[in-house]
């Protein structure tokens, strides 16, 4: 089988959406914008052997792909519409590409979106997915609008994706129980799609956490111009993580753990009575982990109110 | 410099149009789309060792990247807009950023595009473009709309870009006269943009040519269910190519040659008398190569009215 002929088996696929005018095939895809809407997009490139083993399951890593670009459309609150995938393939395996294509578009589905243009192209294994959702005009939740005395949430747990990739490293020990979670965590994160939609009118900044949360709510504090202030003891911490790590190693991975997909997102004090109420729907915790004050930008922490610092053998443990 | 320090010194750079409403540097790009129009997008690949020399000018890299994407939207007749543009590179060097920039930016900026979004990651040398454009509604070149009776028309010469190919690769002596105008031809394309534009009330198919006239304009006779005939000694092909080449090589060139990235389109009869007006400020000449038949779709090529086939010698002077 060759590359067109792949091409024409697992990526033309019909979509649902009535707004895809001109799917794959021609020159450009052709969409329509509803009215009053404004487009959002974002692009994720992910190589083998820097964001991912050579040797990760096509599935997963399908999920994966899409995934990670989804969550950018969830911190900015966008409804997800169209995909571009160009995937670069040191050879053609049909059997990987069955797979990467099953869990690829097992997620389009659960969120209607179509595939509407890419290539495939022969040479290192990487994927540079492209995705576009739309936005009622002006409810966009940039990382620029957090201001003093709001509140700082965060979805889920913290720092499972990391310990995944710790225990596959063989650098920890999780117990069996909790294998498949922080498993899951690492190669199938869920964009917090329905989040970041509810929060449109209700948060003033938000981001998705791929780098870790110090780092990550550096850049609403920067784009804001507001300090950060976090209480270490709120972070949530899930069983997985309680069971298997020290407590200051739990709050270094939670801090620095890349690849969580959480959101991480400030409410004005205003909007907290609603913030309950308008994630209901969502099948997502959330937790209140500090507040933003003036000052200069930055990312403090607390610990029953006084300052934290990680260790360095909080650190060392998990360095190769 | 680190990777965050090299983005924001190239990469983020303001543009004039108003209709980004959010550059890059939150986790999407806002994009206005105008009234009464459609989004037209299309990604490409490009990898080191596969579609460039790993020591090709970087300049003519960051030109060559963006312009195959541009021609793309020539293709579908749409205004280009705006870019996203992920970068995979080996190491960080920056001069041959700088160099990538400069020429990427300065076709994006001849067209107007802005760069929305993008990333870049440490990795084997490719790159990926995603553009985006828009057309008015129900105005889209597609490859689907050629009749029996449409002339067949392509932009500029063919085969040119393969020539350069061939004498970058020591298969063929150019002389030093023409040196210039081939290495320009396969390393600076020049997207069809306006040329696409023009065409949108008049062609009734378009693509833009990547892997050789015979084989792209296959994908039209397919596409709209009609069979394509060529005229042999219509081909336009340029003084460089007749003084380089046989007769029979420059033939073999200008059908199966790819990169030329000029446009083929068909133009339905009642049309014709318009396109030399029309075309008149593209600055780019166009010529009639042939005519769509009613009939099985194929590619036929006829020489003084009889059937001409591509010999092999004319081919076996070309491979490796």
């Amino acid at each position: 089988m060759n590359e067109f002929e792949l091409i024409k088996k697992y990526f033309i696929v019909n979509s649902a959406r009535n707004d895809v005018l001109l799917g794959p095939g021609d020159d450009c895809a052709l969409l329509q914008v509803p009215a009053n809407s404004v487009l959002a997009v974002s692009t994720d490139t992910l190589v083998s052997g820097v964001h991912f083993f050579p040797d990760m399951d096509p599935n997963a890593l399908g999920h994966k792909a899409l995934a990670v670009n989804l969550s950018d459309l969830a911190a900015m609150g966008a409804d997800p519409c169209w995909v571009s995938l160009a995937l670069t393939l040191p050879e053609i395996d049909e059997a990987w590409v069955e797979q990467f294509c099953a869990g690829f578009f097992e997620l389009a589905e659960y969120y209607n979106v179509a595939l509407v243009g890419g290539d495939m192209t022969r040479g290192p294994l990487s994927i540079c997915v492209t995705v576009q959702g739309t936005l009622p005009e002006g409810k966009g939740l940039l990382r620029s609008g957090a201001q003093a005395g709001d509140g700082i949430y965060v979805t889920g747990t913290l720092g499972d994706a990391a310990l995944g990739l710790q225990q596959a490293l063989g650098k920890v020990v999780v117990a069996a129980e909790h294998h498949d979670f922080v498993r899951n965590k690492f190669e199938h994160p869920h964009p917090r799609i329905l989040v970041g939609q509810a929060l449109r009118d209700i948060a003033s900044s938000a981001l998705d956490l791929s780098d870790g949360l110090a780092g990550d709510l550096m850049h609403i504090a920067r784009a804001s111009g507001v300090r950060a202030q976090l209480e270490i003891e709120q972070l949530p911490l899930s069983q997985a993580m309680q069971d298997s790590v020290s407590q200051e190693q739990a709050i270094a991975l939670a801090l620095t753990g890349g690849d969580d997909y959480e959101l991480c997102f400030t409410v004005p004090e205003v909007h907290r009575g609603q913030l309950e109420t308008a994630l209901a729907h969502c099948g997502v915790t959330f937790t209140y982990i500090g507040r933003m004050l003036s000052g200069e930008p930055n990312v403090e922490l607390l610990q029953a109110g006084q300052p934290y610092s990680l260790s360095e053998q909080s650190w060392d443990h998990f360095r190769s």
